[in-house]
């Protein structure tokens, strides 16, 4: 079998936008609980829009399933448990899981990848701008060999107001990666 | 980017009681198979309340689902895929992926973590004491730094009548961690 | 606490066929979405049996759960999200998570094992030969000791016609691992 060189150990900032544009019928919020309430036994799979940190690419798509937790009123908001990934076109995937909080920042675990993102791990930094429709990542990867110059462009400093470029959301051949997830 | 010194490959154990003290509406077992014996396609997320293993203090809680595999009427009990995470206040959090048999104790693996758990791998074994209300886990763990002393009193030997202490389940200020997970 | 060697990171291909012989009551698809359409919100817990790349030996099964994702009706087929484990008796189990295209292959990613398979990484490869009845895997397995040569029987090419030996299915002695998962 061949043998790879040392596992890196480097950490590689990536940054990316996850954006509900309200076509892919997201999130399906299923209220298994039957509570009134959103209440542990409600599950919430979703599939959102990516781009880079700097707005200008779309990168895919997110895929996985929220747990709801815990309602916690007196933040005005819930406890999920999140199991998804992050889909990158021809370079291949993310694994993460952890706490989505409605109403505050989580890190999130790298579970692992696939293509470039094979062996990756780490955490991850969730930013919530606009509930639930707009979030900001900041992925703290280790393990896998230098990211491409394509995925890395400046990020756009998070805020309410900011927005894909047209060429972007529009998918056009310069404003995503090759065989964007879609 | 900053790069970090070589992932430490030294098992560090940690222990964990899981209580389920039946105050968080957990589990919520949805017979989504509609069938009348637990049967696949039911499924049941869960959150339970976790101490050290001294049972001196709260950590925080777990979260996460079950998915029922499959019955097992010579064992009268079940198999699940058991899917989530332990949370430990302000020292971030473990992500886990298995069996849970309800019959058997068994080993997960540990997929990743935050905080202090950044870079964990390992696996983690659990044996059930009271179906399905009290659990002892031992975490095996790698790629982490060392643990901190808070974490590590010396454990409790797992046993039905065994309790945290009244302290611990009251949460005061020095029996629990630093913003323990609640 | 003890100390390991260094992490291995040589690449160990292990391949697995995962067969539905229809007679664990798997897939129960869950229409939770409620539309006619295969859509986002339908859940599928599954459980399958596994066998060596040889078709020589019953190794165990997968447990586990896909999202539906998106109906992708240009190709006729579905996107999930994949999220399971492979059981492989006495010697442990593999977890993954990624993406299962009904109509591609694809690659998931290995988030963690148990047993011999404490500590792997990497990603696996998953061809499908006959939706949703019969798959082959690639695993590249990295992080783990020597595989054992019980489980490196030369692989059969993925083809339609191929079937475990008869051994195999009556889980013979022989034929099987050690307390092989059933």
């Amino acid at each position: 079998s061949p043998s790879d060189p040392p596992r890196p150990t480097q950490v590689q900032e990536l940054h990316v936008y996850e954006i509900n544009e309200r076509d892919r019928g997201s999130p399906a919020y299923l209220r298994l609980s039957q509570k009134s309430v959103n209440s542990l036994g409600d599950l919430v799979p979703f599939s959102n829009k990516i781009y880079t940190g700097d707005l200008e690419k779309r990168l895919g798509v997110t895929a996985g399933i929220c747990v709801l937790i815990q309602n916690v009123p007196e933040k005005q908001g819930d406890r999920y448990e999140a199991i998804y990934s992050f889909y990158f076109g021809d370079y291949g995937h993310i694994s993460v899981q952890g706490a989505y909080l409605t109403y505050e920042d989580t890190y999130l675990a790298i579970t692992g990848g696939s293509g470039i993102f094979e062996g990756a791990y780490g955490q991850v930094k969730l930013q919530q701008i606009i509930f639930p429709f707009k979030l900001f990542y900041t992925f703290y990867l280790k393990g896998i060999k230098e990211l491409p110059a394509d995925l890395l462009g400046k990020p756009v400093s998070p805020a309410p107001h900011v927005e894909p470029s047209q060429a972007a959301k529009a998918c056009e051949p310069n404003a995503c990666i090759a065989n964007f997830t879609d």
